[in-house]
């Protein structure tokens, strides 16, 4: 583990452990399918980011009340029913080196377990007695809905733009994160500025966290990823570094990467050929600094709150966006 | 068109334009594929029975804002998201006379888009300015995805007992129309007795709804109904008729019925003989009387409220569950 991971875990340590119980205690369906479809996505090693993000800019904004860990169950929900939905879209295989529960148990349960995941996140939320929150969690899963859509009709589309691109992640993966953030700063009644600055935060963390998530289908190997490495280009999916690497690309390695990409049966050679094109045209790089430019940003916008363990913390799990292997 | 119905399409001219309105002006996608699919399953000949309860309910309450119509989209766009992905759990092919939308869009779009519509209605309902709402919101989708469920891990069960068959519909149907009715009480800030009496009416007119859906499968025909008949057979759902037939016939009789209802591909004939055993062994008539039932409990849980032609449109669409054709 790397020093940053131990580090963030010592950190966190206690506010996961509630944050675990809570995730436990909130699931109450009355069949057994949904408890064992949901636990299945639930408690299979996630890394519980967007409930601890919760808990410390309430935190950080002097959250007083004690419904904090309970409240942050609801952004793991939320997540927990989109990775059930989208598997059911993408036709995915593995997550976190098991099974994807459609494969498991159908994609009709996996449908109907997230709907039920998504509907505990309302009940769940409407005890916090803010008619506001809803308002953001709203828009919350239009954006995510939506854009998993535009991923979805944009599939295998090599001329996809960075701008688009960068919209798609935004409302697919950095809108949830950045309303943890934004509702930890609601929940304890922030002002405006307060809140604007964690929004911004959410806002480039969660940016990054996409693009190093989008990194790591070229960086990294299976057994650590526990999915498939290649597996989002073999679905179609256009990340930052081709859409750079095909940018800047000869012609004719621009047609040798076009065969690859749109060959979704593509040899083991053939992705290792891609690799080295990306590298040879600045695509892992660029997304890199692009990625540790949101990081900074991130960290920029908590610097309106006076230095404590919890912005400590916060910093270091924007720098950890970028550090993972998982 | 039967007496009824024309008189209660008079009554209700205005609001039912009124709702059509709103259902349009507040789908506001930013994809064409989301105003393409979720067009398709929200204007395809829906009765609007939904909304139309929940702006009667509440001018019953005596409401006296102007929000009501837009909230009444809440629940056509819930019940359109539910139908989305029941058809894509169902594998059913028509609905209401025309493909089922994953059937034109894919079930990846189909799931997505009842997505879409599920933040849609969050959003909208959070214009209400009530947390109570939301309280009520999640208990509701809560009931439907696991309703749904339920009748999915039982397709095929011959031993599903009448108490087991009234919790499934309770759930995926009667809970739905019971909320409009409710929340419409609540939209309105009436008192808790108004609220409980319809919450009552809704929960008996929804589970009368259901009974009379299920009837249909069996005494339609494919042109009128607009979609197969047997169709919920094929699919493996035991439905009241059935199990009520199934309880009284004879051992010869019991083990032709099941013959059938488990075999998917059942013919005509098969189909024709199974009708003529539900008649035989009393399964319509006992259905129709209890549904009659719920209908007469329905509208005596109106009359708290004073005689008004808000009321008598309320009895009439409770009496129009059992008179429908489609």
């Amino acid at each position: 583990m790397s020093d940053l991971k131990s580090k963030i875990l010592e950190m966190a340590a206690e506010d996961l452990a509630a944050i675990e119980d809570e995730l436990k205690a909130n699931l109450t369906p009355y069949l057994d399918i949904v408890s064992e479809a949901a636990g299945h996505i639930l408690f299979s090693g996630g890394k519980r980011i967007r409930p601890l993000l919760l808990v410390l800019c309430a935190r950080l904004c002097s959250y007083s009340d004690n419904y904090d860990k309970t409240f942050s169950v609801v952004f793991e929900y939320m997540h927990a029913a989109s990775l059930l939905h989208d598997d059911v879209v993408d036709g995915a295989t593995l997550r976190r080196g098991k099974p994807v529960a459609n494969a498991i148990f159908g994609n009709a349960p996996a449908v109907l377990v997230g709907d039920y995941l998504l509907s505990r996140s309302v009940s769940i939320a409407s005890k916090a007695n803010q008619v506001e929150v809803f308002k953001e969690l709203g828009k919350i899963t239009e954006d995510m809905s939506q854009g998993e859509l535009h991923q979805l009709i944009r599939k295998g589309c090599i001329d996809l733009s960075e701008e688009e691109y960068m919209e798609v992640i935004r409302r697919k993966t950095a809108t949830l994160i950045q309303g943890a953030c934004r509702i930890g700063a609601m929940i304890a009644h922030a002002p405006d500025e307060k809140r604007a600055a964690l929004s911004d935060f959410g806002l480039h963390l969660g940016l990054a966290f996409q693009m190093a998530d989008d990194l790591l289908d070229y960086t990294s190997d299976t057994t650590v990823l526990g999915k498939e490495v290649g597996a989002d280009l073999r679905e179609g999916k256009v990340t930052l570094p081709l859409i750079h690497a095909l940018k800047k690309a000869s012609i004719s390695d621009l047609r040798q990467m076009k065969a690859i990409i749109q060959n979704t049966d593509f040899s083991l050679q053939d992705f290792e050929d891609l690799k080295g094109l990306l590298e040879t045209y600045g695509g892992i790089t660029y997304t890199q600094a692009l990625a540790a430019d949101h990081v900074a940003r991130a960290k920029e916008a908590l610097t309106i709150f006076s230095p404590s363990e919890t912005r400590d913390l916060l910093s270091l799990l924007a720098e950890y966006t970028l550090a993972r292997k998982v």
